[in-house]
């Protein structure tokens, strides 16, 4: 799927398990109850692609910070955030999924008490990793502030439920663009602005290492719309066609395949102006441009 | 039910609409979906009793902090934490409750998926709300790590999940007290932290008030159980004897009434003890005592 470069594989191949190696010190060392720690382990381990710590971390070195364990720990935080939501979006109540990267969702598997529990176990968690990490107070606070801005009702959580009450109205663009900015865009934006953050950076920095995210949080977004189209089971792990079926918006549905794939391109090519004015400033702008290339097969 | 003194009342009467206001101006100040604000303030504004954030601004007054806006927004924003906790524990796969203060429950009214990301969003905005208070970062950050470690998996969701797994077993005392430590007493005893922190006591002071706030938790939890068995619809506002219908671990069901009245008498008795230990070294004691009034009709 991802045409990587030298350059993204070895990025991804050393932290990859550094970020997994995060996650599980973090769920391990919790003195949680077994059922729940064994619920929040399940999703948070049962593999995903770790996009968002990744981003984290790609900005933060493009602003040269390494990832060190603080770092790390920003990064992972994002994860368990993700995790939640994946948890509790997948609900009978909510989409009502059966199959998540490959295995049963956790209300699947643990019933759905223990899961609705894991879900509010993880978003709080993802507090508490953030404010564990070792960083100046006025670091902390910010990336707190700003975390709690993209997850919450004015970002993702908005989102889902633009989603939920919206499902089987037919939205305009600049409707869907909402959802989807919610949805998926906020979090992804939060992600690249902490990595500036975390390397305190100037404002001029940060606001354009988050436009770039905004860009790449709207092409991830319709990139899994296009791929719930055209991708298999095996190859996502989860049902497919679902949002049809369901009478999800869309990109696909709302432009058809090829107005889908031309948003995504407009949005890639977003960021990767951004990408130049990133170098321009000073940065090295080469990992993020290169994790552009997880859109390489749907662009045009 | 709490037979309170004129300081207390008086206490109470200048702090509820501080609070309710404080909660009022930051729920409509979401830029949220109409529909999921609706929902987040229908349960925040059902009438609670604002123990919590009482508990933190009398825990500050004690402490010599007047209940300015920082000081009101931290009390709220774990009014926000707690309505998130109601909200997902009435929902079917919980305890199915149809009526919470006297009111149709979330879900009854908005419907599941909508109460789920209500609460969602309820919880990520209590950690919104506590970051926008103005003060120091130190203090921020001592506030958010301990909210989220009071409110996650090591705290009030732990406490849920033990009680939801266990409901139907029965429980020795420990395990029971374990189950309630989480459940209220996490929370609570956050709340008096909140309020030496915010009032920048010394360590001593810290945990002095936060032992008080643990020893008032439990308290609560053994006073809810009992009114659970002994009170009305009418005076509670939600549907009584559930716990026994539903086999849930409680302190009459396990100790008898008899033998909960003893223990709700001895948590009284040892945060009694703390106001005793507040007052000896030097702050004043006497908001923290009368609180202890809540009690009263039920101590021995």
């Amino acid at each position: 799927m991802m045409q990587s470069s030298s350059v993204l594989i070895n990025f991804e191949q050393r932290m990859l398990p550094l970020i997994d190696e995060t996650l599980t010190t973090y769920l391990d060392g919790l003195a949680a109850p077994v059922q729940l720690r064994d619920a929040m382990k399940y999703s948070v381990m049962a593999g995903g692609k770790r996009i968002r710590p990744l981003l984290v971390l790609a900005t933060a070195a493009s602003c040269g910070r390494r990832a060190d364990k603080a770092a790390l720990q920003v990064a992972a935080s994002l994860e368990l955030l993700h995790t939640y939501s994946l948890i509790h979006d997948d609900l009978p109540a909510m989409d009502d999924d059966d199959l998540r990267r490959g295995k049963p969702t956790n209300h699947k598997k643990f019933g759905e008490a223990v899961a609705i529990l894991a879900g509010d176990g993880l978003l709080t968690a993802a507090f508490d990793l953030v404010s564990r990490a070792e960083l100046p107070t006025v670091t902390t606070t910010k990336l707190v502030s700003a975390l709690a801005r993209a997850a919450g009702p004015e970002g993702m959580v908005a989102g889902q439920t633009l989603d939920v009450t919206n499902t089987g109205k037919k939205l305009t663009l600049p409707q869907l663009q909402q959802v989807h900015r919610g949805k998926t865009g906020a979090l992804i934006k939060y992600a690249c602005y902490a990595g500036a953050v975390l390397s305190d950076q100037s404002r001029t920095v940060i606001d354009l290492v988050s436009e770039y995210g905004a860009h790449f949080g709207l092409a991830f977004q319709i990139y899994d719309d296009i791929l719930d189209v055209t991708g298999t089971q095996e190859q996502l792990g989860k049902a497919v066609n679902k949002d049809a079926t369901a009478q999800k918006n869309t990109y696909p549905g709302l432009l058809g395949m090829a107005g889908a794939k031309e948003q995504l391109t407009a949005a890639v090519t977003a960021a990767r102006r951004c990408v130049r004015q990133i170098e321009r400033v000073g940065l090295d702008g080469t990992l993020l441009g290169e994790m552009l290339r997880y859109f390489e097969d749907e662009v045009q």
